[in-house]
């Protein structure tokens, strides 16, 4: 099933995908696509109503697509998960997992405009698999109740600014945390259509130059083990987000001079099955 | 006025301290204490009503006492903020800010027991003067511009587990997120009841052994520089919390063997003029 919300920032309405791929109106049938919907009925609810076929066309199918679920509680980042991406940035691999966060308010839709912060010379992209999480997570000791916990997964951009993050003072999240810095969505794909997360090809391009292309197969740490690891430092919620890294090909690890971002570019990025978002990048 | 937020956890209801230092009940008056409470006409409608004397006592004034604002949207918190704590911790004090973020979800009230994580040795205590942000902060310019979205201030203990956070990755995110790690309260004092927030001693003790007594005016940043800087690299919003750092004192700063808290401590921790705190330790 995919799911997303539509309309103007801050008014979306829950929307889905029927089986033939219009857009139906689930404002009729459920208030929001947000931890409640996830940890309660709403899934099967949703699912039940699209299997009747009678739910209502959207008014206007080219309104906005905002983000998939609304503000997560917290988004947890991994640092450094694909080998390519290691090689480029950082001398090893990490033995197990590292950690950082992202503000929630940096969510914007998949399609919104993207913005340089103000004092900026490197703004950075990195698409990244990104897990909604369903039910409480809370030490988890096996890779199956690791997944349970996963509602479903969708596209994140993990923008990044190199200079706040790595040469400011070394904690990253002051690099990470910048205003429109998480375009999500555009749906929330449920995982019983993800048969298997670590097989699924990642690509973003910049003015249409392809900057990359890589597979969830190549994680250091799959999705089953860092839903699991992170259980042990701290509770995950429905409707929290974990955005699992990202594969090489990032501004940071190309030569120099480093193609970093700039207002006007357009910046496109896809993951197999979870569809597309498309951002221009504007100046604080 | 000081504003506090009564009842089972998860069920609390708006209070205040009225001039007599009697707990009354705003309910009636008010849906709660969070981010649309300080952006709109909350506080304004409280103060008047609590002038006019006639609000109801709370009908179990022995009731516990929750945080006193709802989820925070962002916890940003400032590391190496005290130069003993520099001295400690650190060989250098930072020349700008350090930033990192903790999870909304480790907020519980002043007086709830505090969990050691499992697999942890090294979990620690901090004092420390929280910033509530009652106004949306973005590229603030000056020290009177950020002291305007100040909505008031309260007591963070912001614990941390040591190992966690220094010795597992780098990022210290790892060990700051871990459940029941921030106890926020008794009080939101608003911030025309602290005219200098850089004078206000800080306290904390450990089985009745004074581990923390310092004082606001030995920040290196303070306040407003505080929060005019974090609003240059994130978009802070009415209801965000910012933890300002901990004097000297943290167990990690003590001679070996460090005195990391262990199941059946009892924290006490206490701020001029914004109450205390009083938490038993238990084991997760």
């Amino acid at each position: 099933m995919k799911l997303l919300r539509v309309g103007a920032a801050g008014q979306e309405r829950p929307a889905a995908l029927d089986a033939d791929g219009r857009l139906v109106d689930l404002s009729g049938l459920v208030a929001e696509i947000d931890g409640d919907f996830l940890a309660g009925a709403g899934v099967s609810t949703v699912r039940a109503a699209l299997a009747s076929g009678d739910l209502p066309p959207l008014p206007d199918p080219a309104v906005r697509v905002g983000p998939p679920i609304a503000r997560p509680g917290k988004i947890v980042c991994v640092g450094v998960n694909y080998s390519e991406h290691a090689s480029e940035t950082v001398a090893e691999l990490p033995t197990e997992p590292i950690l950082f966060m992202k503000a929630s308010n940096t969510v914007v839709g998949p399609d919104d405009q993207v913005l340089i912060p103000r004092g900026s010379s490197k703004t950075d992209w990195e698409v990244e698999l990104a897990v909604v999480i369903g039910r409480p997570a809370r030490y988890l000791e096996t890779d199956s109740a690791a997944l349970a916990c996963v509602a479903g997964y969708t596209i994140s951009n993990d923008v990044s600014e190199r200079e706040f993050q790595l040469e400011r003072g070394g904690q990253w999240d002051k690099g990470k945390s910048c205003e429109t810095f998480n375009p999500l969505g555009p749906w929330l794909v449920t995982a019983d259509e993800v048969p298997d997360p670590q097989r699924l090809g990642l690509r973003l391009s910049v003015n249409g130059q392809l900057r990359q292309d890589g597979s969830t197969r190549n994680m250091v740490f799959g999705v089953a083990e860092i839903v699991r690891y992170v259980s042990q430092f701290m509770v995950l919620e429905p409707g929290d987000v974990i955005n699992t890294g990202t594969p090489g090909g990032v501004a940071l690890g190309l030569p120099e001079p480093k193609p970093y971002l700039r207002a006007g570019d357009v910046i496109e990025v896809e993951i197999d099955g979870l569809g597309r978002q498309r951002q221009t990048v504007g100046q604080a």
